[in-house]
């Protein structure tokens, strides 16, 4: 693979609402007190209420990244909502981000990206060709998820994994004599395990209005954890090992990876199966829960955020996602 | 903009069904014989049966572009959904093209990207950067949409547009010698228009078990049709100026302009406001309507098929989406 001279600018954050807490969700799902906290490992969530769009979450983290970044509006020459969820059915949920933005007459061209939880993952990559190419200058991925409308109450170990929440990243060409880039990606897809974790419905298949009707539980969110679990297991070592060889990397090099926060299990996982260290891990799953697609780029704003990642670092974005699709990314700080 | 030396090697169709006349769109409609043509243009469209889905239909298209590209399954390494419609709200539906396919062990990447009707422009500006990094080598990028479950017959101007319908492209590195090759592209959007052309519900903000209660139209396709006009004309001209100046071309070049086929009347307007000869013109309204984000690569298909499209010939992309967002690519075939 050869070094994208692409720079992560910065990065911004943006929670809607109060914390909600383990004890508040033990509550509403009616579990024994401490159920939640030991079976997700999640302490606090934010969930949008009524007034809050994804759009809009996802134009103040925008905004967040774009003055971390010490950059403009005008600056900014694409936007990509990199999301597992739409906001509405149509048109495509970056247009509505540019219009929350107050860009609404720019001509910024927005588009979707979309790999479920590693769209971020996928939309880094890609859009980092693209600016290697000379085909955009400054781009802003933004991921914004409200994860709480598609929830099951009834399957409760997975509505109390998640939270709502937005970040947003802007990159950029590197300048002359910085070493800032994307070093490789690998993202493969295994669809034998599309039907472990989906929404069934709201699409052209079971359409509200279609052929084939919908059960009110094919609009929610429905995951198969055990059998996720096992084909992640099998499939991460070699993928990981691939990636590591392809970007002439060891696992040792990274200063922060930072993993999809699917679950506090699903963390435990990458971290015993690829070896990375409690120093190395970027854990933000116990105040965030499973944020979808946000969840990575929220990682990569707290290391940074933190300063656990500084210039120069080299750093790893990991995990998977429903498809079955596992992605990595390398990357100099 | 700097040439990406990245070819098209073969393009497929597919449209299920039988094809509906304009006679049984009147009867259907209520409305006078002869109604549905002069209000649309189109005399056939096609609309998926209940046994369809979405990526079956696209996994046809692809397997009938990879014959055309005379390429193997196993030749390809990603696979990009581009449509403005999902199979399911979740997981994306490149994972399922994938499992259509029978690659379902494979890994091959697979996601989605959406730019609503010009998905398919969108998608091939973008991974044609992709090939041009050496990130992949041959991409699949799948068109197949299902547009006839979300139209709103109390609508009759917008329902007599629409048909369904899959296309896909194979694209992959030029070979040494030949001069196949994206010149330019640009992609602008202006979402002061984003309500002129949606369906409201169906995602986070009006989810069907959301805050916000939806009422069944909000899942049907609206559209304000004289507002798109409005603006689609004024940005029109400026919009394909700076493309053609930034790519070295005229528009008296292109031996083939594909536009995307919104109605006959958008294509007018495209042909009046640009100077498109008839015989440039690639038109396939009238037997297949408006489908969505295949409609051009449908296109496309077509101008190979019949021979309008010859290696080494040059050619034109264009239209506009909802977003709104205008959309232009120019290439040598």
């Amino acid at each position: 693979m050869s070094l994208r001279k692409v720079k992560i600018y910065g990065t911004g954050k943006y929670l809607p609402g109060q914390p909600i807490s383990d004890t508040d969700m033990d509550k509403r799902l009616g579990t024994a007190p401490g159920w939640t906290l030991r079976m997700t490992g999640v302490r606090y969530r934010h969930f949008a209420g009524p007034q809050d769009t994804a759009s809009e979450m996802g134009a103040k983290a925008a905004f967040d990244a774009l003055k971390a970044a010490n950059l403009q509006l005008s600056d900014v020459d694409c936007i990509i909502s990199a999301n597992g969820t739409k906001e509405q059915a149509l048109p495509c949920s970056a247009v509505f981000i540019q219009r929350a933005m107050g860009m609404m007459h720019s001509g910024v061209a927005a588009f979707d990206i979309d790999a479920t939880c590693l769209s971020f993952l996928a939309a880094l990559d890609t859009m980092s060709c693209m600016i290697a190419a000379g085909r955009y200058r400054y781009v802003l991925i933004v991921s914004s998820e409200i994860a709480s409308v598609g929830l099951n109450w009834q399957h409760k170990e997975s509505a109390a994994l998640f939270g709502d929440g937005a970040a947003a990243v802007v990159i950029g060409p590197s300048p002359d004599g910085e070493s800032s880039g994307i070093i490789g990606a690998s993202l493969r897809t295994f669809s034998a395990g599309a039907a472990y974790s989906e929404i069934r419905a709201g699409g052209t298949k079971r359409h509200p209005n279609g052929y084939h009707p919908a059960e009110p539980d094919d609009y929610l969110f429905e995951m198969d954890g055990p059998a996720i679990f096992k084909m992640a297991s099998r499939l991460l070592p070699a993928f990981a090992d691939d990636l590591l060889e392809a970007t002439g990397t060891k696992m040792a090099d990274f200063k922060a990876v930072i993993p999809h926060q699917g679950s506090a299990m699903a963390v435990r996982l990458l971290r015993k199966k690829l070896g990375i260290t409690e120093r190395q891990l970027v854990y933000i799953t116990p105040d965030h829960g499973n944020t979808i697609a946000a969840s990575i780029p929220m990682g990569l704003h707290e290391a940074a955020r933190t300063g656990q990642l500084v210039r120069g670092d080299r750093a790893l974005l990991i995990g998977t996602a429903a498809g079955l699709t596992l992605g990595g990314l390398v990357f100099e700080y």
